[in-house]
Parts: structure tokens; sequence; C-alpha cells
């Protein structure tokens, strides 16, 4: 049991942002300077937070819950698109993949994660749930493309979705390509995509 | 200095594979088991693999070249290629792409170790060093399809290659999409990639 060193929260009391900010923060730290998440304990990120374990408790059940917040703080809302091609839309899309350039730890923190968060289905599905709003507006770009004509009509919404994304990720969070510039990558992985790498149609 | 517990090497004197091989395995199951590249250390190395310090250091300068052996062992030389059809080429050799899945531990292990190669040039170096040679395998298979007309004149070939391993690489390594199947990607992804997401020509 983690001791008590907060008096109890009064009803309709406002929850505390800042202590909050702290230990997704803290976390978040301990992460990026190479502890694993094996190791990572509510006890290292209160110490590091500066607060007890018990103001940790009282707002996360534990390491996963307290894990998946600091996770989704990763995350930015995306762009606002403009709706008019689908090929800018999607290319607006892309330019948001990977984690938020925001952060610079980042890039050492997720993808340590994510093997991490597929070990159990429990956590596979908090990353699924983390990743899937913005699945869904790449999605909703490629069915309208089909609906539309802009993209072809027996498309692979799900691989497409994939293939789009995949490349920008790995460039982006592993430098996997030493010459490849994953800020101008979205709009040539969508040209690319759209011609297709077959011979021109004459 | 680390202690010496082995006689010197005379001269002409096998090399040990076993020992090799059993540092080699000590520092992936160490890895495997969540120890962060930071925290990983030659007495932990030594006393996992049954060894001394000194039989390590026999064989390596440190721990980065000892990682970087290590991590060459995770890939294999890769399939033989027919030679007829770009299509059927590239799907091989996408068929190889990600850690090789003889090893369990693997999908646990890259995702945290490329970022950490990332983070100084030296690093970059060895971790690029390992899958250039793959690497340069689609890069051939690529431009024999540019020369012979089996792909598009302009393709941009370095572009072309990660867009074709980049998926595959996230889907076998973070499971990225919960209902793409990893094995079934290299046809999928090299078709999709020769028609297109354009409309169908006419």
């Amino acid at each position: 049991m983690p001791a008590v060193e907060e008096a109890p929260r009064a009803p309709g009391r406002p929850r505390s942002l800042r202590v909050d900010e702290a230990i997704i923060s803290a976390t978040l730290d301990l992460l990026a300077e190479g502890t694993s998440v094996e190791v990572l304990s509510i006890e290292s990120i209160a110490s590091r937070a500066g607060v007890g374990k018990a103001t940790i408790y009282r707002r996360w059940p534990g390491k996963d819950a307290l894990l998946h917040d600091a996770l989704a703080t990763l995350k930015s809302p995306g762009p606002e698109l403009a709706g008019e091609s689908v090929r800018d839309d999607l290319i607006a899309l892309l330019g948001q993949v990977g984690p938020s350039t925001q952060d610079p730890r980042l890039p050492q923190i997720l993808p340590c994660l994510l093997p991490h968060m597929s070990r159990s289905k429990e956590h596979y599905r908090a990353y699924q749930d983390i990743i899937e709003p913005r699945r869904n507006r790449v999605r909703e770009v490629l069915r309208r493309g089909v609906a539309n004509g802009e993209l072809r009509a027996d498309l692979d919404v799900e691989l497409t979705m994939t293939v789009l994304i995949g490349p920008i990720l790995v460039q982006r969070v592993l430098r996997w390509h030493p010459d490849l510039d994953a800020d101008k990558m979205p709009a040539q992985v969508v040209d690319l995509l759209m011609a297709g790498m077959g011979p021109a149609q004459s």
C-alpha cells in the first residue's frame, strides 16, 4: 500500500493539472533516458516528479495506465484538412506521422515502447487506441478518393494507408535511410503511390 | 583493466566459436529481457555468458563493437533470386524484411536499438552497415527494372525502396496495423506500387 501524504481529495476539488503534467513528464524523462518499461516503477516516477507514490496512485491505478496516458500526450490532434484534393489532404496528414516533433525525446521513446505494448493484448489495445484516431483520418480521405474517382475503385484502403504511413514512420523514428528527408517524404510518397512504379501508361 | 583468466592466445589457435556465440547470445538475451543499451554492461554480459570479462575484451574492444556484431547475427544473408521478373524478385526480397524470424526475441530488441544506434554518428554508421547489404539487393532489382522497362524510367529508386520496405518493417516489428498479415504484405505492397493508387488508366 502506498503511503498517503496528501489530504484526501474533497468532492469537487479540481484535479491539479500541474501535478499530472509533472508525473507524465517524469515518466517520459525516465523512458527517454533509457529506463526500460520493465524497470520503470511508480517509485522512480514519483521520485523524479517530486511527489509521493500515493499522489500517483490517486490518479492512475498503476504503471500501465500511466504509461498509456503519457504516450497519449505525445500525439497531436492533427492538421486541419482543406478537403479539396485527396492528394493534398494525404500529404497534410502524412506530415504528422510519427511522434509529434515538439518533444525531441520521442524518437527515442516510442520505438522501444511499441514492441513492449504489443506483448500483451491489453497493452496492444491501448497502443492501438492511441494511433487509431489518426489512422481514421487517413482512411476517410482514401475512402473519399475511392468514392469520387480520384483513386482507383478497387483500392485496398487498409493496405494503402499502411504503405503511405510506414515509410515515413521508419524514416522519422528510425532514420532508416541515410539520405531521405522525412519532411519531404509525404509529398514524395503520395506522388509515387498515385503514379505507381510500373511503366508509364501511354 | 579486466582480469585475465585464460591463457594468452597462442598463434594460430582457432578462435572459440562456441564462446563467441555464448557471449552474443547473452547480449541478445539481456536486451530481449528489457535491459536498455545504456544499462547493458560487459560485466552483465560476462556473467550471463558464464565467462570472465577478459574473455570478452579479448574478442571485442568494448560494448559497442560487441553490440554491432550481435546485431549483425540477426540478419540472414537473404534469399536467392530467380532474376526473371522484377515483381517476383522484389517479393522475395521483401519477404526477408525485418529481423530474421528465427529468433523470437528480435522484434523486442531491434526497435529499441535502432534509435539508440542513431544517437551517435559512429553507431548510426554501424547500424547502416548492417542493413546496407540488404538495401543494395533491393536497389539492384529496382535498377534492373528501370533499365529493362519493367519499371518507369523516371523512378526514384531510393524513395521506392523505402516505400516498399517501410510498411513491412512497421508491420513486422511494431505490428502497426491490427489486421494486416506481414507475411502476405510483400506481394500486396509490390502489386500496389506497380499499379499505383491513382484511377485505372483506360
